[in-house]
């Protein structure tokens, strides 16, 4: 089968009902911007055996490439509608690989509400990659930025922290496996909605994907103060609890690890009553004059951070 | 280094001219679109060994992924403004290799006034691989699409063709190496100025990537007819006519083989006037009722054709 079969046969049925794509028979994509919007870029490139596992299936493979850049948009504020894809195949893929990859980009395709607007299928003599680059709408002045968090704000966090850390090390079979947080880690949630929700209220925000600690870094730096987080109300699942119960893991890193994808997020004490009405949120702390992070404890002492997250070159 | 302290030192730079990119700070970019305008966006993969040899310099290799998309733009009429690049970056990956690869981005952001707005650098197990997705404007309705050639059109090329083929072969030392002809297949110059003055003259119009053969076949399967060609009127460059009079290439080869980057167009006859003060511009054939090509010589005998051109997928 040649490149160009493949495209019509997998990848066209992505694009159609998507006449941005221009049925992928162009050059190009043909984008419109509706009036008073700004549209809103992100890329996330993914490598076969750093940012999954060789022999995860080619349907949540596609899932996650995706994944990972609609949560992108969605630390943004942003709603998506589209994305183009970048394909190094291995020389051995073959049809029953595509149908597998590309059935899973219908189905988040349904779930999200976004559709394939161009992209490049080519042989890699390496591993498995794929760059995805996501495209939303978001009303004019209305992103959310890393730059914005204020002094006071306080510090949020969209949903438990760290299972993700633990599904890896339950697919590496280092842990007893749990199929739920292995999907944790393979097939992360995009919060399209909540970041749409927090438009208006969030001053600071960005989905957490080098961990919870260094993506709070990230809004300290770029906003330019300090943050002060209390390790005891960092939300942790009861997988997590029991874990750490038993000494099989420790808090340092499940706020270390990363590919959480839940959204990080600082926002005004006055917002407090609008946010206590959006379920799954958890205030862990607080924006502080200064710079740097200071993690507490429950009786207010400093707990020590070793490793702040995952880097790809140390 | 760290990911972040590269993307300071090496990246950051390239985007600072350019307010959409948010300097890089954040999780997207955020653009405007002017009004009555159309955002044209396209995307390219490049693999080492495949798409550019081991041992090609960091800055051409940086040079040859902005351009193949810079190229497309070209052949949809756009003015480019910009890219995002996701690099899959080998482990022994250094400063110095990173230095050369940004300063060859530098360079062309320069040559075709556009900007780096954001992107993604990760490790790999495998060779370097990097995709751009590049970003231009076009006036509402005014892209030139494949699909819009009609019967008894003419068929142009914007300069030589397989002068890439030739320096291919060059590169691998198959032929005796001439800088000037490697650098056309190192260093593709994307048709950008002439893209623009096209607008409402070509009917149909690509960027010659595939070869020229296989890429008149992808206009007329886009737009419903038949190509025949004059195979004496394809411009060819000096090098070209040297080396087939020598027998050292045929002229097939040249005309299947990829990387051109010229713009293939077809055109009313009644825009011959216009056309012709455009200078490089050569007219090859004629769109026709039917399907497929043909290639004629110059006594009016159909040529054999073989193989169309590459395909990464055989």
């Amino acid at each position: 089968m040649s490149e160009f079969s493949w495209i019509e046969t997998y990848f066209r049925p992505l694009a159609q009902a998507h006449p941005e794509s221009l049925q992928l028979q162009d050059d190009a994509a043909l984008l419109e911007c509706p009036a008073n919007t700004q549209l809103v870029i992100t890329t996330d490139m993914l490598h076969e055996g750093v940012h999954f596992l060789a022999g995860t299936t080619p349907h949540l493979i596609a899932q996650k490439a995706l994944r990972c850049n609609l949560s992108d948009l969605a630390a943004m504020g942003a709603v998506a509608f589209g994305y183009t894809l970048a394909l190094g195949l291995p020389r051995h893929t073959d049809a029953a690989w595509l149908a597998d990859f590309t059935a899973g980009l219908a189905a988040d395709q349904q779930t999200f509400g976004c559709g394939l607007l161009g992209g490049d299928t080519t042989a890699t003599l390496g591993p498995l990659s794929i760059a995805i680059t996501a495209y939303g709408h978001i009303p004019h002045g209305k992103a959310h930025r890393r730059t914005g968090a204020q002094i006071g704000d306080d510090i949020y966090v969209s949903g438990p922290i760290g299972d993700a850390y633990i599904g890896l090390r339950m697919a590496k079979g280092e842990l007893p496996a749990d199929n739920a947080m292995i999907a944790r880690y393979e097939l992360p949630m995009p919060r399209l909605e909540l970041g749409v929700r927090l438009q208006g209220l969030a001053t600071a925000c960005l989905d957490i994907s080098d961990g919870l600690l260094q993506d709070m870094e990230h809004i300290c730096t770029a906003s330019s103060c300090a943050a002060a987080l209390d390790a005891s109300h960092i939300p942790l699942s009861p997988t997590a609890h029991q874990l750490m119960g038993a000494g099989h893991i420790h808090l340092p890193e499940l706020l270390a690890g990363g590919d959480d994808y839940e959204l990080l997020f600082t926002a005004s004490p006055m917002s407090r009553l609008a946010l206590d009405k959006i379920p799954g949120l958890t205030r862990i702390g607080t924006i502080r004059q200064g710079s740097g992070l200071t993690l507490y404890d429950a009786h207010g002492d400093i707990l020590p951070i070793n490793s702040k997250g995952y880097q790809h070159f140390k």
